[in-house]
């Protein structure tokens, strides 16, 4: 312990955690560090450069509030969201997979009953959404908890804006006795991650974009079933192949139809144009 | 780019950085996303885990300031500073080693004449510290600027203290004709690094402590040789085989020696018991 150099400080750090009694730490603190030494002499890491990532950390650090998650952002753009939600989100062949959560979920959204506006006053073209949510049986699920959310047409989620606590494209529905769910929102369109604080700056050195292909959030939950946290992304949108999260797998992929003014799915007449949306989601059981 | 999952991820973050002109920026980021990745897959990370140190790394931002810099104590204490310092600071031997520069160097410290007070008040027993700046060819360097700080009693910079600016055991002195250089100041003890906040907590988990043992800093820069950055350690300290930063190499650990009230070096009548250090520093010469 008193003559570390670049080859023995990897093993003088893990030794200082021998007396540790949670295994699970120990097992995540020993490869977090055998992986950013690895790195660190990879690349042999110059102090300058040290100097620049703890410069950057602490930019994120102070950009990051309640209402923007500059740190997932970060995650989410260099791919480790996606992986973790991957890994962690195994399901057999025919379950709806999963993707990333994305930071801008809130917890209690406005419920709503089958058939609602979620939009309350949001920017964006009509759209109406229906499907059924089933198990991979076929069964299908009645009384599944669906939280739906989406920006609007100016890429912002209601979050997003100071001015206003209000929801807005964002609510909860349950689904019906045959599984069916069905409500009015907005068209989904591609809009930018935030992109003018450090993880914006990281991109534009990367030669990257900040967009997002056009999507629609859910998180479904019943009982008996895994909790499924995925989006369904707009098909035909230029950002699928290029998603600045790496969020996008073809099984979630389907068509927005546009329909010229006349009779809308809740038999409203529409005097504009609007879109719908048909998408099935196929649960997962619990084991056991 | 459309079925992304958790082995073909990585691949895919790489693939996007194709269009990069920065080749440096590219090393380091293919390395960084490779070693992030493999760490999530390695321990398979979950998704509370994941968020875990999301809030962990928010924390870290939240606390750190002009005054605080809990990033640099986090690297510091998972060994990556030392580890930074010691491959980017590879010298012949009988040079001085280097050590990590840690968080509390002030640039333009108040100058003084050698053999000046520069513990100007902070609290602390009297040491005089002296030696010589040499090259490693035994050629004394005359007019080395030497920038000295260290923690009082109490185990606090002077930064540290919000009531006050002025600096206290921290300034700049130039080794004279002969190379020699001597001043006085207070005595150094061991300290606890910052520890109330999230890499505090992250040492209690890990079951290790936050004390650094006894040191004074030295910045030493002279034309004609590579800018040394070090710590002299306290021999006898009991944190010497335990430093929560991993800085100690046994070439810096030099005797403060205890002497009974009477003669200082500086010629002064000391009425109460006081230190002597001496420290001999070998630049190496810059190539070319």
């Amino acid at each position: 312990m008193r003559n570390l150099d670049e080859d023995t400080i990897t093993q003088a750090v893990l030794a200082r955690h021998a007396g540790m009694s949670d295994e699970r730490l120990r097992e995540i603190i020993t490869s977090l560090v055998q992986h950013l030494h690895a790195f660190a002499r990879e690349v042999k890491l110059t102090e300058e450069e040290w100097f620049a990532g703890i410069r950057f950390l602490t930019d994120t650090g102070h950009v990051t509030t309640d209402i923007r998650q500059e740190f997932i952002l970060l995650s989410d753009t260099l791919g480790l969201s996606m992986l973790v939600t991957a890994q962690q989100n195994r399901k057999p062949p025919g379950c709806t997979e999963s993707t990333v959560f994305g930071p801008f979920h809130v917890e209690s959204s406005p419920e709503y009953p089958l058939g609602a506006d979620i939009s309350n006053g949001a920017k964006g073209e009509p759209c109406f959404v229906h499907g059924f949510v089933r198990g991979i049986d076929g069964r299908p699920v009645p009384n599944a908890k669906l939280e739906v959310w989406q920006a609007d047409e100016d890429g912002f989620y209601d979050v997003q804006y100071a001015e206003s606590d209000e929801h807005r494209a964002r609510g909860t529905l349950y689904s019906g006795p045959n599984g069916e769910y069905y409500f009015r929102t907005i068209v989904a369109n591609p809009y930018p991650i935030p992109h003018d604080g450090p993880v914006g700056r990281m991109l534009q050195a990367l030669g990257r974009h900040p967009w997002r292909p056009a999507h629609l959030h859910f998180r479904i939950q019943a009982d008996g079933y895994a909790t499924l946290i995925t989006h369904v992304f707009r098909n035909g949108d230029k950002y699928l192949d290029s998603d600045a999260v790496f969020g996008v797998r073809s099984t979630l992929i389907a068509d927005w139809v546009l329909h010229e003014p006349g009779a809308a799915p809740d038999d409203t007449r529409m005097e504009t144009p609007f879109y719908t949306l048909d998408f099935d989601f196929v649960l997962n059981p619990v084991q056991g």
